[in-house]
């Protein structure tokens, strides 16, 4: 991966800055003949937009997506996919410039405003530029193209951790995810988050979390050996989130408290005939490759550096200043991470789809 | 990243079999006119070999490389890089092929063993094939042609945790990590590391670990935006080691547990008139480019899976057995980790130099 | 190069179909502080479209360029590059749908309709879709921002043969190239070609054609060697335009006649103290890499396919039909092949430009 | 492709200096379960090995080639691939130094050791080093694998011009081409060719040559749109090939000449209920997509520049000089260069069948 392009077979390529005229990708590799719609890509990017309730940035983004290449309609009359690059556009609608006139010439504490500095000597400071998080925009859009292509996998996500209240896994329920503004997956955490994170974005600070996203459904065999690595792959992707610090797969770090009789696996034959594991240590991938098994992914999101507290901080003529960051954040941001999680580790089995497709190392 | 290569400028590409009659790597983008002798690879192939204590493996593996390409005399007689790939050779010498022969037929749990059965339909058992550790020697030697590439850069590594002992961080020198066979950073808990692991050696088990690798140097500005970020690419490395299950940056999956406030590192300018930061939860790293403070990453390896206690399986027919892995196994794999660490983020810092040298995005 | 994307450091991704709502690309890795400003793209995409004669066809393309990320005003107010991904968009605005009704079920030959078929199952049939030469309006954009990247670089282009008409070399006047609508180097051959071409325009057949593409002014070692030479890529790139047959370096398919006498292109020192060459049938580069002479490449465009006279074909159920090509098309394709070459040739060098200062292999 | 990788998903990675002690190539993405053994590497090896006749360069160069990894005997005891790289060595081992000492500080006017100098600053000026054609030995060792992944597919090719005698293509005969020393599909001709020849290589000279490489069994469909055309793939392969000077996919550079009508190869329905076409001006692939007809390329080669006259060129002092190069070269590389083509064109195959294979664009 490298620059803006994420993807070997299924590939996106990202552009666009948080307060230009739009953003977009361009999906690459995605196979001819599946039916597609601009609305079931607007579904996921629904999922992600911020407004929809107290706990996210009041920002107002419609996030609408178009389809501007690569479908067509088949000889049913149905839209599909061409096989040629698919061309998402999100036009930009409420960019309120005036909110970050201040951060032009200060660097905010946390942020990528430094190091975008130093590597170009000049950037577009409005709302972080093309380090903002709306970049992410068009990973679900590209991530709702890759789930059209991984037929018979499902790929789910909730936020697992908010600072330091963790979900009550015995608990867990794929319905309530949905149920509340959290994607959390246990109605009682639910609760008490709400209660927490109330009282964090009164106090104008943020925090941290820890999302998980799990794909089931995929066969054994997908992956690919050393430098292919499908874990290596979800890491990348997830690596590649902004604000994320830290990706485990399976047991994660974790791992390194277990001993070989827990750690490994066992395999037995299931009433089905088929092979199956009594346990998912490993998160389903070994060497590089898929079990069978679901693939269990985690990461941390850390809290924005975006804060009503001032921050020491420097500036463009290396003076020493303070900076405080109005504006409308997110006073948790890793509950917006949860559907480009998914779209990530989506993108990235839709890729090793193809490559198990091609039968290749 | 795929296949069996790593890397977008400086790039390696490995081979070998942990039972072939060799493994190596081919090492393309490496700049002209670096001396390079292999005795500075073999140096580090020396620190990654086996059998040095009897905390590892007694296999014995030479470990010699072979330079056969990319290097000739200049001017003054030093060898030196010639700007064309460096392959790199090392024999495989001590192959007991008959301690494998049990699992000829039989999946191990926790190895790639059933994966590779899955994807390719054949596979060479024999001490894991493709699929063995071995393959890191051919990384070490890579990273120490890397180094070599990163004048100015120091890149350190330690064993932070086995099992749940966790180093006092306190006490951190950098001289003990060279001065114990755990590459301990802290000499009493090397004492209690020797304790506990010989416990688990003696008992035919094993136990996971966690690595900590450590850049100094680093200038600020390497990195890419979006899908080049430098810890994107570390997280793809590490994650490409053997066995790795979790990989963090600064504060890692902690992230998820602080404020705002605490997480935002803060900037002033230091006594030399450059800027300085407070504290370093980024890891040195800020949307994906580096800040110019130490690049901090840990992950977490796995216990080996091959352990003396009978693990229940299935065989090539598909019927439920039992495996036991005999042989020499080293009871805590994340120790030779560490220089397979140290080398896989020297080989992605010699990539983003290269990177930072072109002034791409 | 793969998929829809060319360049390895500087890439261009290209999107759209010629009768899908836009087209467009998305150039990345272009470096930073660059100005760029809509206009001068636009004065390349005027050149490349059509209907400007008689003798191109007569359909109307505004193509009208927008810039949609990857620019900002720097200190002094100017529009720059930022160095994250460029969009551009065009959108499609003359189509006449109607005039390809009767394609949608025939295969036309010399066109790609056969074989998009048997790939995809699926095609856009409008004017082509994505195998239609509206794609190369957006090479030509990304071409004016590599040029931008190459100062101290002219490319300039020429049509030198049409038909079996030939340009009289000793008649070269860069002057005359933008004075005549074939960009002609040689006004007494522009008028031959006048003749010419009105005779088959008015017959309804078309013609092949030779572009000869230059660059001055780039340096002595540029180019990588054995896979990533300079006319490796030079070659990849112009077969990569649509309809081109063959592509030549320097002397090019007329090598086989010389002899290494012949072939050797000597060296002197100039009277500036510089190496020079008493000859060019390098094209300038030898092993890939460039000596500083003139970059010399041509490549030869077939006639288009779509003419007057019915042709033997077969429809979609494998029925044997005849088909004749109505709409408005290029009696000459090759002639506005000149700013594509030019583009492609601008792409690559920026592509190498880059690679160069990273000092890699 | 860049720096020293050629393919996409079957890929090579090649190394080695002419004098240095060995030279050889990683096959990546080569599928499992295909039976290879070393002799059947050799076999082609052979065929480009020099010294054959007085035609070819009187250096010995058994050119004997080890399997190191990727191998493994199958459940019958076949030794067959593994899907993991296959690293192939070939020891150098006839390295008359002493025969290239005066070219250490000369540059030989048409070899790369000019432009090697400008770019790298050090160069292994022995027998041209990186540069020379010795690296193709690995080429075809690297095709001979590609061969075995595209079972149904003939890959053929002949010299059909050599100087200014072109072979009389109504003579064609494919069992011709392995009876005589020039790959001449023509008795007659090569009777001329031998004659012509001799007194060339009596009078230390040396001359160019066509080379014509074809492929038929390629089913429709193969190639992929935009930029991994097949023919620019091909395009790429052929020019990356020592001292290739033009490309040419059907009517190559003559399609200048055809008109509309000419150049439409028209279809029809073949006896056998499939599609035929008429004649193939396409060289078998339209819009980058195979046909299904035979795939037709052609390239030139220059003659060697290593001749007995004296040049004119300069020193690495700057000072004006001359050179001549003794040794024992070609009079005709393009003759060793039909083998080559051949693997380069299995190579692109192999590469697009995965593609295919993949379902991708």
């Amino acid at each position: 991966m490298s620059h803006n392009t994420f993807g070997h077979l299924f590939r996106m390529t990202t552009w666009g800055e948080s307060h230009g005229p739009a953003l977009g990708c361009v999906v690459d590799g995605c196979p001819p003949g599946i039916p597609l719609e601009a609305a079931e890509i607007q579904a996921f990017l629904d999922k992600r937009r911020p407004g929809q309730s107290r706990f996210t940035t009041q920002r107002q983004e419609p996030d609408e997506v178009e389809i501007l290449s690569g479908v067509f309609p088949d000889a049913e009359g149905r839209q599909v996919t061409t096989g040629t690059p698919i061309s998402l556009m999100i036009r930009n609608v409420d960019q309120r410039s005036k909110d970050y006139g201040d951060i032009s010439s200060k660097f905010r504490p946390g942020h990528a405003d430094y190091t975008y500095w130093k590597k170009y000597g000049i950037r577009d400071f409005r709302g972080g530029g093309r380090s903002s998080a709306r970049e992410t925009a068009a990973r679900v859009a590209a991530g709702a193209i890759a789930r059209k292509v991984l037929a018979g996998v499902t790929i789910r996500g909730a936020l697992v951790q908010m600072g330091n209240i963790k979900v009550d896994r015995s608990l867990w329920d794929w319905d309530t995810v949905n149920a509340n503004p959290f994607f959390c997956p246990d109605a009682a955490t639910a609760v008490h988050w709400a209660e927490y994170l109330d009282k964090v974005r009164k106090s104008g600070s943020s925090i941290g979390a820890v999302i998980e996203v799990i794909a089931e459904g995929v066969p054994a065999g997908w992956g690919a050996p050393i430098y292919g690595k499908l874990d290596q792959d979800i890491a990348s992707a997830m690596m590649s989130i902004n604000a994320v610090k830290g990706v485990e797969i399976g047991a994660g770090m974790d791992a390194a408290e277990l001993t070989g009789e827990e750690n490994a696996d066992e395999i037995r034959i299931g009433r089905d005939g088929q092979p199956c594991f009594l346990s998912n240590h490993a998160g389903g991938i070994l060497g590089g490759i898929s079990t069978g098994q679901p693939i269990v992914c985690r990461f941390a999101v850390k809290p924005t550096s975006s804060i009503l507290t001032p921050r020491k901080t420097i500036d463009l003529d290396g003076d020493e200043t303070e900076v405080v960051t109005k504006g409308r954040h997110d006073p948790c941001v890793g509950i917006r991470a949860v559907p480009i999680g998914e779209a990530m580790l989506a993108v990235v089995l839709a890729d090793h789809f193809l490559r198990h497709r091609a039968q290749i190392g």
